[in-house]
Order: C-alpha cells, then structure tokens, then sequence
C-alpha cells in the first residue's frame, strides 16, 4: 500500500469496477450502480461520462418500468462496437469468435479438427483466417481490445507456450502465442490459457458458479482438464501448471496407461477412451458426439453401457471425493462430456462422496453441472481477453483505437 | 477500493507492515527500513515513533559496525514486553509456550498425552494451567496481545470447533476456543488453527519457505496433515477445511482401513501404523520416537525396516505426484515424522515423481525438509495470535493494555 493509491489510480480501478460490472451484469441503472458499487451519484455520473465519451457504455432510457416518477438512465455496454475475438483450441475442434463487450457472441467460425499429431500451422493457419473473415466484416467504427486463446493443453504463465497437450506427445513447446500473434498482425499481444482452467473462469464469471469463492470444474473432453478456484482466484501455481486435476492417480494398482506415460491417472479412467472401450463402443466413432450416444444407451437400457457408465461413474467419484478433501470447494461443476456422464451416473458419485468424502468438507457441497456446456471454453477465452480492458478501460481504448 | 482508503488507513497499514517487519526479521536499522518499505525517512521515523511510544519496539544503536560515519539507529521488537500464548494440542503431547514480538519463546510446559478417546477437560484443563504458571512468572509492565492454539484435527473458519481428529472419532464438535477461552478469561478471543496448516504457515514465514509463494507443506504425525499455500495464502476453502492431504486415497483397490472410515488414504499408506507395521515394530513403543528409530534401524541395515521405508516412500512419491500435478508447487516440504521417513526414502519419492508427476510442474520443484522440526506447529499457532496485533497494532495493544 506506501502512500495509498493516488486519485488517478482510483479513478481507473473504478472506471474498470463499472465497467465489469455492466458487462458481466447487463444494462444497470444508476441507482443500481451507485448502490452496488457503494459510490456517490455525483461519482457515477462522471465514471459514466468518462466511459461514454470514450465509446465503452452508452446511456438511454429504459423500457417502460411501469413505475411513476423520472426513469434512472440504464448504462448499457457497447456490445456492437467494442469486442474482442475469442479462440477456442480443443482437440477435435477449432472455433473462432467475435464477442462484444457484455459477452454477446457477434459473429463465429468453427472446424472440425482431424486427431493426432500436428503442426502449429495446422492450427494457427485456420483460426488466422477464422479470424480477417470476421475482421473484414466488422464496420468501420467498432475497436478490437483484445484476443486470447483457451488451449487444450497445459499453458505457461505469461508466455502463451503450450508445454504438454493430449496430441502433442511428439512436440516438447510451441509458441501458439507468438505465432498466433505475429500472424494476425493486429498489434495486440495474443493472451493464452488452458482450456479448462479458462471454463472454470467462465462458470464463475457467467455461469452456474457464479458468485463461488471455491469452486473446482471437472471438464471431460478426450481427456479431463480442470480448474480450480481458491478465494475466488484461479489457482495456477508457481509456473501457471496448476490444476491438472486429469493427472490425479486414482488407480495404481491396476491403473490403464494415460497419455502422460503414467497408470492410472483419473484421466486414463474416466477420460473418453475408458468410457467408450468399456461401453464397446470405441472405434470408428470418437469424440463428444460418441460420448453422449453411449449415455443416452445407457438411459434406453443398454446394460453394457449402463456398466461402463457406473464404473466410470465409481471412478470420478473418488476423483471428486480427493478433490473435496483437499480444497473443501463450495461447489463441484461438471463440465464438457463430464456433464452427461455425471448426470447419468450421479448415484456413484454420490456414493463414493459419503464413503471417501470427509464429512465437514462435503456436508455444504454442491454438485452441478456446467450452465455454458461447450462454450464454456470460448467464453473463458473471451473473457481473458476482455481482462485488459476491464482492468485499464481508457488506456487500453486509447491504445487499441490509435 | 470505493473512495479508497483514508490516511488512517493507510497509517495503520504502514505501522503494521513495519512491526511485522522487525517481527520476522529481527533488529533493522531504520536506513534498511526505508529501503525495503519504498517509504521515506520521515515517514519511517514517524511509524517507529508511534511503535515505540506504544511500547511496541524499541530504537537503539546497534553494535559495531566497523563503518565510519554515524550508524542509523536499529529498530528492535520489545520481546520481552510484548508476547502471546501459542498452544499446541498435539497426538501425543500438549504444548504451551509464551512466546516474544520476534518469535522468541520466552517460557515453555509442555506435558506428554495419553492416546485414546479424551475429554475436553482433559486437554483443557493442563493447557489452561501452563498458561496460569506461565502467566504468574510475568513482570507487570508485560502485556498479552494474543492466544492461539494449533490443534491436530478439522477446525472450521473462524469458530474454533473441532471437527474431525485423529482420536476423536466418537466426539462430534468440540468446542475448544470456546472452553479455553472461558478457562482462562484473559479477555481475549482464542483462535484455533488445524496443526499442519499453521506449521505449513510457520515454514513460509520463519523457516525453509521463506518467500515461496506455493508451498505444499506435509506433516507427518500419528496421521498425514498437510497445509497448502496458494499464491502466498494458506488454503482453506469454502469452510476451512481444506488441504486435507493425508485423506487423499492413493490405494483404492488394496488399501488399508483408514482412521476417516475409508480405504487407501495416503494416511492410511504412510501414517505411523503403516511404516511400523510394515517394519515389524507396531507394538507397545509408538509415536515420533518409535517412527524414528525405525528409520535409524533401516540406516544400520535392518531389512525389514529398510523394506517398509521403500514401501511408503513409494506411496509418499505417489501422493506428492498427485499435489505437484494440482498444485505445481514451488516447494513441498516435508515435516513432523515425514522429515525423517522422506529422507530415508527419497530415492523413492523422486522416482516416483519421475514417473507420476508431468514434466512442466515438476521440473523447477524444490523437495525440502522442515527448518523449525517439531516446533512447527508451535510457531505457527504462535503466528496465528500474533495476526490480531501486526494486523492492527496500536488498536489490539490498547485493548490488550486496558
């Protein structure tokens, strides 16, 4: 703290505090505002103005409030002018997106991603042109703040280097960022986080988790990613590695092999392959489509599916239960193919949880699956990359409009 | 941040950074202070003043320092004057020491503990009269600024209830602060922390995790604690309850009947009753000394222990792989009986880690052994009632004085 913050920089973190709030929020009165964020009027009015003239918020009137007396004016976040663009890198698909400010989705690409080993062009090549279609389409007022990626692998911090990744077993780092970035050429730095722990976000920021502290997300894909939330802060650890709740080992003894070279990983038990083999259905179908045939046999009476999805179903139960114990979360999310797999195996879960669980950390437990299904990654994505703006709204305006 | 914060804010913030400055790290000259506070010599002068006056520290010259020139006074905790109670309800003993602004453990009782189902009173009551002796022996121009115990169970946020302990399985919620508070009525509220969590606490400030801001911390005592820090915070959860790491279930298929109810938790695989069972020498000696001796046996080339010390490093090495892939840690340290277990078996626990924990979150890790041994417990409890007063000093030394 030193000397305290200066009037300045007061002024920025409450011009980024209204900010936030009306884009995770939507359009809000003054009053509202001026009751939420604990302020005066005569504050609002000039945060407002300053973010107004700068093109972010614009005020109008509401509709009809069926109310007597003068209407307080609605700030509502430029959503048609100020956007970012949002990419998605999952393992059977590519997915681009312009988003506006307050998470309205303006426009989107998407491709069918073909599995195993591949080049960073292979990736880079299509979203680049993903996203100059969509730039080319925007008018000529609008203004992009920022763009970042959700990448199905583990992220560094800062760096935007992606060190381990379920396809990537032959590739030791690539520089998705600086390749990403130098071949947009929009002057922007290229933000980039795992795809799962960018859900987690999404869920707590716009989802079901939304005003959590403590929050773990599940994400089944092919394998299962995750995000942990402490105190309402992304747990990354000391590199940015954190929350690879997929490489738990929850079977030694007689574990399957997992990507990562280890046995028994929860992702090797419960992750897409594990299912589908034990249900017979792995083969010339994969993915999450595959997935959710299998879950929705099982719920029309195929019994060889029914026993796949309870012991998939066992083994996520201890995942979870170690999950419990060691994070006491208020809430556990799940998330991707994990959605419909815990949904038709929540009496396992539950089960394992009364066993495994201790009692104090799981008593105040809730279990829910994920309210933004498989966008959450993209709007994880999204919403890293409207962190900037959030934290500086004029600096990073001014920079990106020049 | 609203308005922000007002000059007495910030002053209060700036006297506690100070004391907890000298606190932590002992005599400083006030030309150091500057320096590491980024404040200016007469706003420094000013803070030592209002601590001094308040009877807090205390400025003087320091001894040679074989410069020229005239020295800057050295500021220095009143450690003799100022100092808490920290108690420590171990397994198998009962500490309470009165312990110095500075750390220093001024006086000591400490008394072994039968194993067992106990009752309330039984820990209370030898707790509460340490304190009385120790009390009576002060001088009257000392002053208490604060109680806390470490006790080795679930204690929720904020309450002080013991919910879950080693030897408590048939006791429900123990009322501890509650009850010790009323015993000794200083007037001071008591507060209660799970043991490994504040000696996790006490290895980060005062020990081998000094300036580490992700710490896993593993105590090894009847059971497997843990204490987990994240981003420089100790993990609690949503309640309290988190970084249960010996309740991690490593062994779900073959695994031993844990004191939870479960099966193949790492306590259950790496707890005193595994390693002595395993080396021929559960019996009539148990507890840290027998645990000890074990592995001092299997140094002489007692194969029996040699073998057990292999077997449970190897389970050690798989739960440290599961924390290092969730929390990717900059260090993991390892205290209590688990010092001595881990060094005699670290050839296992890094094989382990080797094979179970990815690359990324590995490969800058630091495996440590605690710095302040059994005492760790003690220092953070000591830590924890301390907290009120760096927190806020003047204010809690006016209520402590009255």
């Amino acid at each position: 703290m030193r000397a305290g913050p200066s009037q300045e920089e007061i002024r920025r973190h409450n011009l980024g505090a209204l900010l936030r709030h009306v884009h995770l929020s939507g359009p809000t009165s003054r009053a509202e505002l001026t009751n939420r964020m604990g302020l005066n009027r005569s504050t609002i009015m000039a945060l407002t103005a300053d973010l107004t003239a700068a093109g972010l918020v614009r005020e109008e009137l509401p509709r009809e409030t069926g109310r007597a007396g003068r209407p307080s004016l609605v700030v509502r976040p430029e959503s048609a002018r100020v956007y970012v663009f949002a990419l998605d890198v999952g393992v059977d698909r590519l997915v681009a997106a312009r988003v506006g400010l307050g998470g309205t989705i303006l426009d989107r690409r998407e491709t069918v991603r073909r599995r195993g080993d591949f080049s960073l062009e292979e990736i880079v090549g299509p979203l680049a042109a993903f996203v100059r279609q969509m730039h080319r389409r925007t008018r000529p007022d609008t203004v992009c703040v920022g763009v970042a990626a959700a990448f199905s692998g583990g992220v560094g911090r800062g760096d935007g280097v992606v060190r381990f990744g379920p396809n990537m077993v032959t590739v030791d780092d690539v520089p998705f960022a600086d390749e990403m970035g130098r071949r947009l050429a929009f002057g922007l730095p290229i933000t980039v986080g795992n795809d799962a722990n960018l859900a987690a976000l999404a869920e707590q920021t716009r989802g079901v988790g939304v005003g959590c502290r403590d929050l773990v997300y599940l994400h089944g894909d092919v394998g299962i990613g995750g995000g942990v939330i402490v105190n309402g802060q992304l747990l990354g650890g000391h590199l940015g590695f954190g929350g690879e709740v997929g490489h738990m080992i929850v079977n030694p003894d007689k574990g399957r092999l997992c990507g990562c070279g280890s046995h028994g990983c929860l992702e090797a038990e419960v992750g897409e392959r594990a299912f589908l083999e034990a249900a017979g259905r792995f083969g010339s179908r994969v993915g999450r489509d595959a997935v959710r045939a299998a879950v929705d046999a099982a719920d029309r009476g195929d019994v060889v599916a029914q026993a796949a999805l309870s012991r998939v179903g066992d083994w996520l139960g201890l995942g979870v239960s170690n999950l419990v114990n060691l994070f006491n979360p208020e809430m556990v999310v799940f998330g991707g193919t994990l959605r419909e797999i815990y949904l038709g195996s929540a009496a396992q879960v539950r089960s394992r949880l009364a066993l495994d669980a201790l009692p104090p950390c799981r008593e105040h437990l809730r279990l829910r699956t994920s309210a933004l299904g498989d966008d959450a990654t993209l709007v994880g994505a999204a919403e890293l990359a409207f962190s900037q703006v959030l934290a500086d709204p004029l600096e990073v305006l001014a920079r990106a409009g020049s």
